[in-house]
């Protein structure tokens, strides 16, 4: 008679399973929500409360969002889709004109601030060589500060861009170069991720190997929006003549995730696809309806991914009292902070001088917040012994605090250019496009 | 060196799981939307082509719809979100007193609906005892005949209310009627669960335990409705005054979603919860605002439903060339929708006669659609040796048929009833709220 009950058991747990992914959706939507409220009260921007939501219910604090199993792994997914259609409403608010004439000084703020942090990190490094846990023999201080060097570079696109849709400075033009800059970002990141992992395998980068993944990256986003913009109009024409409900919604967001499913699948960051398939909807005649209606569904998906980045938080390395607390990987992890916020501030600087003013502080401050890309190095060169426990947990620090830090920072620096949204002074930007 | 590779190979997996969910995802949504235009444009209820786009995405088929892994079981799980959002929907567009002035007829329509197709079905298989396939030893024909009359109650609301909802007809009072029937159906079901888990290992049912399953399911609904009523207007007038982007839609899908939950939790029906939500939500001032936000919602998470619902299907069995085509199987099937079909249009008849005229045949179709209830009741007589592989496959095909037949004969039945959505003749309803 154990089958019947091991059945029972098993539609039990998977009856409860439902019930449990319902209320720890609930949980995340509803502690989001309410301390972005909290937040916006006290004069921040909203995504800084749902940051901390993540942290509260994080593994650290109370464990409401589960580190394994299917629900886990659904909210993974489920965030994955939020940060993507967060790039795609992004994308949606890009005019793309605008963004061609904002490449140049983007690609310059880019290439400061990813060589800025990395030398500054690993000169700290090779000079200091903070003594904060072993790692193995065979490990050089070398390849230590070069791993150190490029968890400094990426900036996070979702978070800065998120805090200036907040504030509602997108159309700004500092927005543009930044938002630009963090994308070329993403792309200069895949290409330092290709190198760090050869070196973490003791492989050493070709020259033809890493040039190959800078123009799979760089093709992927020209050749979607080139091609995208001569299918996209009549391909959405066609489906405006279609009646059945939310068509119009569901073809546009289907889209927006293809180009992320495959910027992915072309080796590319899917964060990339799904804000270049926005700028091509921006330009078709459905424009209008599709940023409406996508509105409401971002407004659900959008939160899980910031949360689910909060819950990454072990607030324990911040506790005096708590075992995990260390003061020397508190200090090397203020250390990396300071450079990571001056490497990327300098990158402002890097534009903004000549005929057209461009605010240099706005732009720096705007590319501080580091997130996904910057984990994704730390924890390769943890696995592979590269980094002791300790380095790893400074870099965590250095990413968690300028993420924090960001949306408190990006308010003063872009409160000084005046109006929210005031209309740009580009006499071909379409009127009526550019309302919250 | 395993362990680089390894990781790499960990790694790929879970960047190529994120893809690999996005397309499935995408297949999903499209393939439902145009086969829900299709479906429309042969005047069919677009929920049709959502189911065939789910059989053709399903494993017999395309097999794009994973069977396992953590792709399938999140797409469960937002399968899940979405029945509850639709019937969260349908609970918004409910009137209470009008449920509750068609409370007598709807529990009148589900306990017919519910004797009739039972003892039908448990008749059919005493008398004939059909041949097909063999069970053990231990299992006498009474059981057997029990477990068929069990799978052949139960109501599948979602379907129902999505067709005439597609239609145009949710405000007709014989709409009101079915769909309060069903409701009523489904705490009848989780009384016949009860019944038959405990037959199925042995256990000869109590009264008491039967009558406290009951007591729980009713006192439920009427609870969440009583209590959510007081609490509700303050709640939603205190989110009112809050700014922060979508607090209002995450709120109020929260409030669904949680009344889903504790549904499940005490042992309810999870779909009974998110309805009872939605009429709690009704007759809250925010109600406009909740119904337009939560709509784009629903028609990303809906279609998701009735795609995982379809791609159970297994179209081997209809397939004359096919190894698992068996002839038998098909006509005991076909034995049992008719008696579904009969035993539920017969229930329409119970009502209807008095001084307010209703269509008996609309209300007796609406009933007929069989839908997840009766799958699980099959699936546990096959699990426990009641029920052989041939008499499952029957009791399958029936259960298909139904939903199949459901929304193609639901619309000429509804037809008879006049202009689509007529204001009812009631007073006391408010104006404004019965548009589509």
């Amino acid at each position: 008679m154990s089958t019947p009950l091991l059945l029972a058991v098993a539609q039990a747990e998977t009856a409860v399973r439902t019930e449990h992914f319902f209320l720890v959706l609930i949980a995340i939507l509803l502690a989001a929500k309410v301390l972005g409220e909290l937040a916006e009260r006290f004069g921040q921007p909203a995504v800084l409360g749902e940051l901390l939501a993540g942290v509260l219910l994080g593994a650290s604090v109370l464990g409401v969002v589960p580190t394994e199993g299917a629900v886990n792994e659904t909210v993974h997914l489920l965030a994955e889709v939020g940060v993507a259609i967060l790039l795609f409403e992004i994308g949606l608010e890009t005019d793309l004109r605008e963004m061609f004439r904002v490449g140049p000084a983007a690609t310059l703020v880019a290439l400061v601030g990813v060589v800025a942090p990395f030398l500054l990190g690993f000169i700290y490094w090779m000079a200091v060589t903070p003594d904060i846990g072993t790692h193995a023999a065979n490990i050089d201080d070398l390849e230590v500060a070069i791993f150190v060097g490029a968890t400094l570079t990426a900036t996070s696109v979702g978070i800065t861009a998120r805090v200036l849709g907040d504030l509602g400075h997108l159309h700004t033009r500092e927005a543009r170069v930044v938002i630009g800059a963090a994308v070329v970002d993403d792309v200069l990141g895949l290409v330092i991720l290709a190198i760090v992992s050869g070196l973490a395998v003791g492989v050493t980068p070709t020259a033809g190997g890493i040039i190959l993944k800078f123009i799979i990256a760089i093709g992927f986003l020209v050749a979607a929006v080139v091609i995208g913009n001569r299918i996209a109009p009549r391909l959405f024409s066609l489906i405006d003549r279609m009646q059945v409900r939310g068509i119009l919604l569901v073809s546009a967001l289907s889209f927006g995730l293809l180009f992320a499913a495959l910027a992915g699948l072309a080796g590319s960051a899917m964060i990339i696809g799904s804000f270049a398939a926005g700028i091509v909807l921006s330009s078709t005649n459905q424009f209008d309806v599709i940023t409406e209606r996508i509105k409401p569904v971002a407004d659900v998906f959008t939160p899980i991914f910031f949360v689910a980045v909060g819950a990454g938080v072990n607030v324990a390395l911040f506790m005096p009292w708590s075992s995990e607390f260390d003061l020397s990987v508190l200090v090397v992890g203020g250390v990396l902070l300071a450079i990571a916020i001056v490497g990327k501030v300098v990158s402002g600087f890097a534009v903004g001088w000549g005929r057209r003013k461009l605010s240099h502080l706005a732009i720096g401050v705007g590319m501080i917040p580091r997130g996904e890309v910057g984990l994704i190095f730390a924890h390769l060169g943890l696995v592979e012994g590269i980094l002791s426990q300790q380095v790893f947990s400074a870099i965590l620090i250095m990413v968690m605090a300028t993420t924090f830090l960001a949306p408190p920072l990006l308010k003063p620096a872009f409160a000084s250019l005046g109006a929210k949204d005031a209309p740009p002074l580009e006499s071909d930007m379409q009127p009526g496009r550019h309302g919250a």
